[in-house]
């Protein structure tokens, strides 16, 4: 991975982690209303969906891009659209 | 939050924190590869997804379905819609 | 389906019709560019994901919200989270 | 757009196009149920989804996987990651 994507993607990650924490304590309470829940669990998606376009971004320059180059085009993208489809 | 849905929506943060934070200890290494680090931030998003599912579930059965019966019908289904686009 | 949702579920697949057709004649041209493609299918999904978000808030204002007076909540939450995840 | 994935697109585009006509028709019965809706409408957006999965993989190979040979990489990556997030 490009040095400046795993940097990045680092940020991201590190922010998604103490948010998810927050969701965990707030679980610890009883009285948690539902909505409230499912409003903070949309926003950790969306700073795990933020790191993973990093991690694209970056994989496309450093390793899509220069498949022709390197002769192995259907392998790299093959790969890719499997990674793409992972649930 | 139904008892129910609190303790399964634990459960599935608990996992996916721990998934998290094996995506955090990949990326300290300068030689990872972009399209396992995909890989794996699906799966985490896949564990939240679910841990959402269980939130909603409840939510639904114990607020949204009694919602006639309380008269507050508009209200709670502007909420939740608001809340499933939150991002 | 109550019958504002349905007539907004319409408006908004006529639309989204018109706009499907239109990446139809896109695609009889062999020098069509995939990006613009790509755009104009997310915009037609934008447009489907309106309506089914009409459709589903007729379906929580006019059956689930009266689920407990009926009697028939567990089918009915159940029968909707069903339908959220079809694919 | 490479020769192959462009049918396939349309073979794709032609299939959803029915499929929504025949949801379009569903929505002229006022007693339609909400639930019969969305699952259409899902198995609609999967099928623009699955044509969409076409027209990537074709651009990943065509145009992407050539980048660094034409010396465009970071045009072409800007463009991609854009038309990605367009809604």
């Amino acid at each position: 991975m490009p040095e400046a994507s795993r940097k990045a993607a680092r940020r991201r990650l590190a922010i998604a982690h103490g948010h998810l924490e927050s969701i965990q304590r707030m679980l610890e309470d009883p009285d948690v209303y539902c909505v409230d829940v499912l409003k903070q669990l949309k926003a950790v998606q969306g700073a795990l969906a933020g790191a993973a376009e990093v991690v694209l971004r970056g994989h496309l320059e450093a390793h899509v891009a220069t498949a022709e180059s390197r002769g192995d085009t259907s392998e790299i993208v093959n790969e890719l659209m499997h990674a793409l489809k992972y649930t």
